[in-house]
């Protein structure tokens, strides 16, 4: 039987929860943490696998060999843009624990808007007991920009607590128990959505694309009187100077964003103190590193018993 | 055919709204709103139905031949506290809208808490952007204490979105899909629940049930350390001062609350200010008037034709 190959990994996480994870993640393989200062001038060449987020610059060239790339994370955009990165499989990182993890942060900004959570906080300050006028669930169209693995988990939950949702995707991805709309539908799917919540990968075709021009096609019919707009796909799809102008000037209601064109979110940012806007710091759905190796473990399996990877990445696509 | 019955509406709620959602809520039936300075000395004899929130003193003596009296919310311990409050069928308002609403609040609260929403806006405010290590919904247990038709369906939408959730009731009651407890296994309930969500009616058995000594029975295994109270059921379950205190030395992880003791939430409440505490003022699942009357429309129909009321309160159960 040949040895099995080794699997590099070259992760910018917390090398504490890296290393945690990595015990008994493959077993029967060698793991080569090229972070670990021991493996500084180790020979690379020969080893099928490596696992990346961010990695060295001349990791590539080092593992002139590499069989299958593992994105570590949902979003391939960084990766994709890596000098040096080989023509072999390239294998985005799906898996339930991301997905529940971004659809529990898309179902709570979305009850945030719809209870009227900023609302309330402000009454409280002042210490003021008034109910205010509450629409319900149903009252609102939720719109998902991205209909893909994350999207349609995040519409099932969403229409489980009551919520209209309608799908967008490049494609026109159908999907039972939802309308979906295509490129040529996206004003007709604009147009019916209250609350936006994109989902998007970053591609030449989205970078920018949640802006003034967009939001201004959003329903006015909703509840609040104008729309919402929730991110959680990528901060380069959205220009953030006119978020702020839209949110000040009553185009939009309020903004969820956990994805910002500048990460971390400089200090400067007015988003930081506006009382309209929910932010997180990309922790929407933090990549369980353990839950990446297992994804990456069943992929390699996959692989060597002569199975089709899954969750590869179309290049020409983008994502 | 004979004339139907007037009904009478005895509503201390928003008249505006009462007025409106009025409108064609009993087609050929009278309608008879006692707060409408014309009906002041109506006779109100022979008159079977009415429908009642914080009705008028003399309200049950004017309409001495009721044979159906209707709550205006959920709960009844303020109607059967009610003096000469007849012998007859009370029926509790359930509502499609009411438990949708309720079920709303409690997801996005078990959501604030899980997020760690509280932690992540104080970091905000020091323009701080660090991911905090971050839990499943799968890795809590919800507890839900009153598992009737609200209660189960916060259930079934909660566990949508990952969260364990297992059940308490005073019988048990059996539920398919969730562990269910009774009295006897109250104590095996706590120590299993990470989040505690009340959802009881207000009896002499549920008086302040929600203390200090029933919190340090809750689960401390949970990713918090401590565990989370939630009550939209009736403040008179709870013991404020012990809440303070359970939050301040640690026993409580956090707390939301939507009902107090005394409504509205006095201005000198240390509530006010504990910002491991989320607030809102009796808001959670505010009854829909115009739901309320096409419910009691709904029963009137079955009971005129020879069908059971549905949600009838058992007096001596006091729910």
């Amino acid at each position: 039987m040949p040895t099995k190959s080794p699997v590099i990994i070259d992760l910018k996480f917390d090398q504490e929860q890296v290393a945690a994870a990595l015990k008994d993640a493959f077993p029967g393989r060698e793991v080569i943490n090229v972070l670990h200062p021991g493996n500084r001038n180790r020979d690379l060449s020969g080893v099928d696998y490596a696992v990346v987020w961010k990695p060295g610059a001349d990791l590539f060239s080092r593992a002139g060999d590499l069989k299958v790339v593992f994105s570590g994370g949902a979003g391939v955009d960084h990766v994709l843009a890596l000098p040096g990165l080989p023509d072999v499989p390239l294998v985005r990182f799906v898996d339930e624990t991301l997905t529940t993890r971004m659809s529990e942060w898309v179902v709570l900004q979305c009850l945030l808007h719809l209870r009227q959570h900023q609302a309330y906080a402000v009454q409280r300050e002042k210490r003021i007991w008034r109910e205010l006028a509450q629409p319900e669930a149903k009252e609102v169209t939720v719109g998902i920009m991205g209909f893909g693995v994350l999207g349609q988990d995040a519409a099932m939950k969403l229409k489980t607590l009551g919520f209209n949702v309608v799908g967008w995707s490049k494609s026109g991805r159908k999907v039972e128990g939802f309308e979906t709309y295509d490129e040529a539908g996206l004003d007709a799917f604009l147009a019916r959505t209250d609350f936006l919540v994109g989902l998007l990968p970053l591609t030449p075709d989205t970078k920018g694309i949640f802006n003034t021009g967009l939001f201004t096609r959003l329903s006015r019919k909703g509840p609040f009187g104008a729309p919402v707009f929730i991110n959680a796909g990528r901060g380069g799809s959205q220009v953030e100077a006119e978020i702020v102008a839209s949110i000040n000037d009553g185009t939009l209601h309020g903004a969820s964003l956990d994805v910002f064109e500048q990460e971390p979110l400089p200090l400067e940012s007015p988003l930081w103190a506006m009382d309209k806007v929910f932010l997180t710091p990309h922790a929407a759905a933090a990549s369980d590193v353990a839950a990446l190796f297992r994804h990456v473990a069943r992929q390699i399996e996959r692989h060597e018993s002569g199975k089709p990877l899954e969750h590869l990445v179309d290049r020409s696509a983008g994502y």
